[in-house]
C-alpha cells in the first residue's frame, strides 16, 4: 500500500440534495480542540443543542436531541422505537423515502398499509382521513418534503385526522427543517426526525428528532424491548437527559458543530430563514425557465429548498452534470429511483441558498446546454 | 430562550477512557470545506480511509469500513448482521462491554450462551474451548481490551478453537485498535469492529469494522432480511465498494478526520505506536506506584492503553476528578458498573499517550492526594 499526503480536497459549490455548503463558523467550531463526553463543560453543549434545535422545530418537547448517526439513523430510530410485531402503520409512499420508511417499518415486524401516489404528486388530508377510515393504524408516517421528487405534502392539519383515528403522525423533516416552515407544537406533530447537512447546514453525521407527549407515553407503554441498542430512545433520552446515563459517546466534534449551525440559524431567524429560501428558489425557477428548463413539480407543491427539474429530450444529463463539476466547480445531482435519467436536483439549502450560487449555476447551465 | 454566543470550550489533557486527545492536523482535516458524498474527490477519500483502515486492522478484508456511528454502531452492526433469530452465541463477560454484547445479542433474538469470569480477568483458551465443546454456538464473542475494567484478553489463537467447532470468531478491539498488536488475518479473527477516538485519536463518530471471508459468506447467505436498515452490512458494502449505491450520506468530515489520524498512524508505523503505548504505559504505572497507588490489573493482563487505578482508602474519588479537572485541566474517569466508586480509569491512547501528560497527571495526583 502507498504512503498517503495531507488530505487535498476541492472547495465546491454544493447544489445537491445535500450536504449543502457549510458556514466558515460551523467548521471552525468543528476544529476546536475535543472534550470527554461526560465534561460538566460538553454536557452544557448537550443542553444547548437541545434548546436550539427545539427552536428550530418548534417545539418544548423535553425530548428533542440529535441521535449520533445520519438522518437514515434518525428515520429509523423514529420506527424502532414506535413499531412494535405486528403494529399497523400507513405510509405515504410518493417517493423513494416513503418507500424506505415501508422497507424499515417491515424490518421491525409492522404491519405495512402503504398508501401510494405517482413520484412527484402530493397527498391531501382527504385521502389520507380515507385510508385511515377503511383501516386504522398505529402510526401514520408522511414525508413533509420527499428528497427523491422536490413535491412537499402539507402537514399542517394531518396530526387532526391522525390523532381522530387514533394514529401517532411521524414526519419526515428531513428536507424541510430550518428551510421552510415547520411547526411541530402548533402541528401537534408527534413524532419528527431530520438530518445535520441540508437547511441546517452543518456536515452530515447527526439525526434531530423530536417526541412529543403522546408518542413518549406509547414509548414508554412498550411491551417489549426495542430490538435495536444504538438507537433505542428510552437509554438514549437518558443519556441525553439529566442523568447523563452512558450509552455511547456522543460525537463531540460534530455536536460542536451542529451548536454553531443552530446558532447561526437563530441568528438569522426562523422566519428570515424561511423567507430566504423562498425567494431565492423563485429566483431560481425564473432563471432556469429564462434559459428554457421545465420544473418537475408543479408550483403548488413545489419545495423551495430542492428543485427537481425535467431533462430536456437529447441532452446527456450525466455528461452534464460532469460538466459542472469539472469546469464550474458546482453539484449537482442526478434522480433516482423512477427518476433516474429524467431529471436532476439542484439543492438551495442553508448557506448554499444565496443569489450568487444561483446566478453561477444558471449561467454555467446556459452555456453547457447552449453547445 | 436566550441568545448563544460563540463555542467557547477548554483544551483539556484527555487522560480518560477516550475520547482521547486528537491532533491538530486531524482537526484540521475536519474542518475542510464539505464535499458531495458521491463527489468523485470524496469516493478516492473512502478509498483511502479503507486502505488505511486495512493497514491499521492488518487484514486484506475487503469488507472493512467505518460504520456511520459510534463504537457502539459498529458493534450493533457485528451483531445484527451475524446473528439471526434462534443462532447460538458464546459470550465472554468479564466487564462491561461483554454485558452489553449480550444485551444486544438478545435483542436480536439469539440465544446467549454467558462466560463469566470476575471483571478485571482474561479468558483463556482452555475454557473458551471446554465452553464450546459443551454447547457448540454460531459465534464467538470476545473483548479484546476491556474498557470498563483495563484487561486484556489475548485472542491470538482463539479463532483456531473457535473455526474448530464451528464458530465465527467475534472480536471488540474497541481499546486496542492502533495501540497494540491486533492482527486480523495472522489471528484468523473473521469479524471485528472498534471506534474512532481511542488509540487512533480521531474524535469520537465512526465505528471501524473489518469482515473476513468466511463471515461475509454467512452474511450472504442469511436467510432472513437483517432487522436494521442502517447498520446492514449488505447495504453498505454497496455503498462502500465500487457501485457506490446510495444507502446513507456519510458523515463527511469526520471522514476526513478519519482519514488524516490513520494517515497519521501509517506515519508512525504500527509497530513504533505499540512500543509507544507500552513505554508510556510502563513509565506511568512506576509514577503511579511511587505515589503509592496500585493497579487493579496484575501485570500478565493488563492494558497499557487503559490503565486502571484502585482508589485508596478513605479517598473520595470523584472530588480528585473534579479537582484534577478544575485545577490541572486533566480528564481521567470513574469506574462503573461494579466498580463504581472502586477504581479510576486512565488511558493513554493515540495522541494522549505522551510522557508530559504521564508528568503532569503523576504530580497532580501526588499533589491532590498529599492533602
Amino acid at each position: 500500500m502507498g504512503s498517503y499526503s495531507d488530505l487535498n480536497t476541492p472547495e465546491r459549490i454544493l447544489l445537491g440534495p445535500g450536504p449543502s455548503m457549510v458556514p466558515p463558523q460551523v467548521l471552525r467550531a468543528m476544529a476546536h480542540p475535543v472534550m470527554g463526553h461526560l465534561d460538566p463543560q460538553f454536557l452544557t453543549v448537550m443542553n444547548e443543542v437541545q434548546d436550539l434545535l427545539r427552536y428550530v422545530f418548534q417545539t418544548k418537547n423535553p425530548l428533542t436531541l440529535p441521535i449520533s448517526g445520519t438522518g437514515s439513523a434518525a428515520m429509523e430510530a423514529c420506527i424502532a422505537n414506535f413499531i412494535e410485531p405486528g403494529d399497523r402503520i400507513l405510509i405515504g409512499v410518493n417517493g423513494y423515502f416513503g418507500e424506505r420508511l415501508c422497507d424499515m417499518a417491515s424490518r421491525y415486524g409492522a404491519v405495512v398499509q402503504r398508501l401510494d401516489k405517482p413520484w412527484g404528486e402530493a397527498f391531501d388530508p382527504q385521502e389520507i382521513e380515507d385510508a385511515l377510515r377503511k383501516q386504522p393504524a398505529k402510526i401514520l408516517a408522511l414525508v413533509h418534503a420527499e428528497t427523491s421528487t422536490g413535491a412537499l405534502t402539507p402537514v399542517d392539519g394531518m396530526a387532526e385526522i391522525a390523532h381522530k383515528h387514533g394514529a401517532l403522525l411521524l414526519v419526515d423533516c428531513v428536507t424541510s427543517l430550518g428551510g421552510i416552515p415547520l411547526k411541530i407544537d402548533e402541528w401537534d406533530i408527534d413524532i419528527a426526525y431530520s438530518c445535520s447537512q441540508k437547511c441546517l447546514s452543518c456536515p452530515p453525521g447527526l439525526g434531530p428528532l423530536t417526541v412529543g407527549a403522546r408518542a413518549r407515553e406509547a414509548l414508554h407503554k412498550r411491551k417489549t424491548k426495542v430490538p435495536n441498542f444504538y438507537l433505542d430512545l428510552s437509554m438514549i433520552e437518558r443519556y441525553w437527559g439529566e442523568e447523563h446515563a452512558y450509552h455511547h459517546t456522543a460525537p463531540i466534534s460534530m455536536n460542536f458543530a451542529l451548536r454553531e449551525a443552530l446558532r447561526l440559524v437563530q441568528d438569522e431567524g426562523l422566519e428570515n430563514r424561511y423567507k430566504r429560501h423562498q425567494q431565492n428558489a423563485n429566483s431560481l425557477w425564473k432563471g432556469l425557465e429564462d434559459i428554457g428548463l421545465k420544473m418537475f413539480v408543479p408550483l403548488q407543491h413545489r419545495l423551495p429548498t430542492l428543485t427537481v427539474v425535467t431533462i430536456p429530450e437529447g441532452v446527456d444529463e450525466a455528461d452534464v452534470r460532469k460538466r459542472l463539476l469539472n469546469e464550474y466547480n458546482i453539484e449537482i445531482a442526478s434522480g433516482f429511483g423512477m427518476l433516474k435519467g429524467k431529471v436532476w436536483r439542484i439543492g438551495l439549502m442553508g448557506y448554499s441558498s444565496r443569489q450568487e450560487n444561483i446566478d453561477l449555476l444558471v449561467s454555467a447551465l446556459a452555456r453547457i446546454l447552449a453547445k
